[in-house]
């Protein structure tokens, strides 16, 4: 079994240096005083006037030694618990969209709390998704409670891993508060934390910001699961070269991630992008682009030859609905990262470049997502699945149709999607000539429709709610 | 640069020694008897009573030797010329589907010759194609004209290579006589053939027909280009399992291209499948599900070990409209086949399961196999394009944005589609909220509302028509 591949090792090794040569010549200006401090107790060059910090061939060496290879998330139930690259494809949700499609009326509005219970309930239901990403932004937060209106809600409504990220240390303590409620104290969630947290502490070219350093220093030290993601975009923040972007988002991947290594190391890390080229004809953002199913591929290779996990960002749309070009960018892009190798699938929900969520698309997202984990698991050679008795015994011009070795592999050879429409025209026709956008609009109504099972103990959201005054109810209601 | 793949070197010589096995121990069941004469003659088994062919390890290793590298598609315009693997992508129409979407109406319907015209003339405008097959049948042949009233129309209205198949040795003379008149005359066709021949000779499993072994016999012969697809379906026709279906469609390989080494060594040929693992539930034929690019995936590896071209039909949907499912369906197989290292992509234009062409559809494609194309080209590393002085000079927090780089690279790096929407919702809407089926639609009304400037020369036209008495009229009309 071997990976596509687009450079040669001669080529890493290049790229490698190369981001040293930035780190070392260029270097990364550091909004972060703590940061630049952690950085110059490790034998970084830091300019205090300027916060522009340097890194030494030597400084990067040293600390790159201390990353490991996985990455763990923890559920709510432990049955969903998944380590990358073991458990990959991990299929995890887009997120932080303002919007969503509304499901009943089809238009595009602000999304709210309960839209992200409705959300963690369906793909808690879903078997493509691994992760939940809280998807949405929450529009009826209460003030002070921006980021628990959105994972409360996620939390509440999910047995999977829950992925969140946060603006402010002051929302991040609410949130890891939030987590110890529903552990049972502080010391069973450092035990087995719940919420995997999302930084975005590199904003390109070269720059790293307060706040979500701050988040990441923090939850390192705390030894609290956290990562990082890189989101160049060539033509705007980097170069308009898949190499000039791969060599600038490499050096900035290298600037985060040290940075959580020299403060403890062998935390857990992933390689995590969101790499696009810009649409210079209007300066448009675009995930949807086939540049960045390409440009991860290479940083996964990046991420291979640093003996860390890899993903990101992938698969995402520009498309405003679930029509043809909503599935094609969706599937090549994800097809592509993960024939490269990829673990982290931040794919799945999201319409209109990142803007909002629509649950038909999850339901489309999911179907895509068991099409992936089918290729992952390989084409199963054996000798017995070469079946050459049985081709035999069948003979020329005969029929494996009944077959009882037919029969016993029927369900586990080919997928058998719960979505793709695979009748004939007249049968579709008479079974109301639904595309797959209305049929997985059907398919998200059947499961929101009945009660969540999988909603938390009532003792202890009784917990959560007499801590937090005022919070959003968090309820998946489907029929009002 | 390496390709994905999913067995191993070993497993490789494995399933070429379990096909020769099939080969030698169950034959092939060839219903043609001059066929089995060659069979006997260059060393096989023949039992004359049965039908059976029976071949030993020797005959198939001496006569493998004679595979060439390379397979060779000319059109009218030798501008249009491709050959395999070092214009890969090739990417083709897909064929045959005996109805059509009416573009008026949005109805299924029969198809007719006049379709197959309109057809030639969008292809041949489409840039992302290069080999125009005749797409559908034509309803309205007159009788004995099957075959031309598919063929004419196509290669009047297209300048690219076109691809057909006839169903008898009449039809396949008649075109072949076309060709002649319009190449001028035999030995002219000889020098440059116009028309790739499609057959397929064998019917799974381990079958071998009458007709269609008799035409490419025939081609061989002649030294006419022409090659057969192996379409092995796990579950009815070949085992329900991918190793299995794997072994079996090799030795189907094997048997129908030693044939055409046995009649003339070098016969160039192409390594091309259309394999498909049958939906139990229905016994539905699935074209669009992951297991046919990941069969693809695999076959392209076995073609890789005997030094053949490699491809087939790959990202057909099942889907009847151009929804998310087809764009997925189209775009994860294709994707997954070319990261394998395929050449021939049989991919463009039909709906539900081959059975009928779209013009949408196609125009969808087209964006596809234009995105494919990006990914073969690779990402471009070099020590340039690592643009490092540029990093340099525009730094930490800078812009790439008003670059001249960035402006002198905006059309190279990043692929810029026809199709594609990338616009926020709110421009979306103002341009009439149209989904890219609505939007391909108009792309081909655009081209097919002008005269076809690819029209075959009057002259030659005339002597066409001196001929064939009777024949279609074949030309391209879009407003009636």
């Amino acid at each position: 079994m071997q990976f596509k591949e687009f450079l040669s090792n001669e080529e890493l090794v290049r790229i490698h240096e190369a981001s040293i040569g930035i780190l070392e010549d260029v270097g990364i200006l550091v909004h972060n005083e703590k940061a630049r401090k952690i950085y110059a107790k490790h034998g970084c060059l830091v300019n205090s006037e300027s916060g522009i910090v340097k890194f030494t061939s030597a400084v990067v060496e040293k600390y790159r030694k201390a990353f490991i290879p996985t990455f763990s998330f923890k559920g709510r139930d432990p049955q969903f618990d998944r380590t990358i690259p073991g458990d990959k494809p991990l299929v995890v949700t887009g997120s932080s969209a303002p919007n969503i499609i509304d499901p009943k009326t089809g238009k595009e509005r602000r999304a709210v709390s309960g839209d992200l219970a409705n959300i963690a309930f369906l793909i808690n239901e879903l078997p493509g998704f691994d992760v939940f990403s809280t998807a949405t932004l929450a529009d009826d937060a209460p003030h002070g409670q921006f980021s628990l209106s959105r994972s409360y809600p996620a939390l509440k409504n999910c047995l999977k891993p829950v992925r969140t990220n946060t603006p402010s240390m002051e929302d991040l303590l609410q949130i890891l508060e939030l987590g110890f409620i529903m552990a049972g104290s502080k010391e069973a969630y450092q035990e087995r934390p719940l919420i995997t947290h999302h930084c975005c502490p590199v904003i390109s070219p070269l720059t790293m910001d307060v706040e979500s350093t701050e988040a990441i220093m923090y939850l390192t030290e705390n030894g609290f699961p956290a990562y990082a993601t890189i989101v160049p975009s060539a033509g705007s923040t980097a170069p308009m070269t898949m190499a000039g972007t791969l060599a600038l988002g490499n050096a900035e991947f290298l600037a985060a991630n040290l940075l959580t290594q020299m403060i403890r190391p062998g935390t857990p890390i992933i390689y995590a992008v969101l790499p696009t080229v810009t649409d210079m004809r209007s300066g448009a953002y675009v995930p949807g682009g086939i540049e960045n199913g390409m440009l991860i591929m290479a940083f996964c290779q990046m991420a291979r030859f640093y003996g860390v996990p890899s993903g990101g960002y992938v698969g995402q749309t520009n498309s405003q609905v679930n029509d043809s070009q909503a599935g094609y960018e969706t599937g090549m892009n994800t097809t592509s990262a993960l024939l490269a190798g990829a673990s982290l699938f931040n794919m799945g929900g999201l319409l209109g470049g990142l803007m909002a969520f629509d649950f038909a698309k999850a339901v489309i997202d999911n179907d895509i997502a068991l099409m992936l984990k089918r290729v992952e698991k390989g084409l199963e050679f054996s000798e017995e699945n070469m079946s050459l008795d049985l081709i035999k015994e069948v003979g020329p011009g005969g029929n494996f149709l009944d077959k009882k070795h037919t029969r016993d592999r029927m369900r586990s050879t080919g997928l058998m999607p719960a979505l793709a429409s695979r009748s004939m025209r007249p049968t579709w026709e008479d079974q109301g000539a639904l595309d797959s956008n209305a049929r997985a609009l059907k398919i998200a109504e059947n499961i929101l429709s009945k009660p969540n099972p999988a909603v938390l103990a009532a003792d202890i959201d009784a917990k959560i709610q007499a801590r937090f005054e005022g919070i959003v109810a968090g309820d998946a209601v489907w029929n009002q």
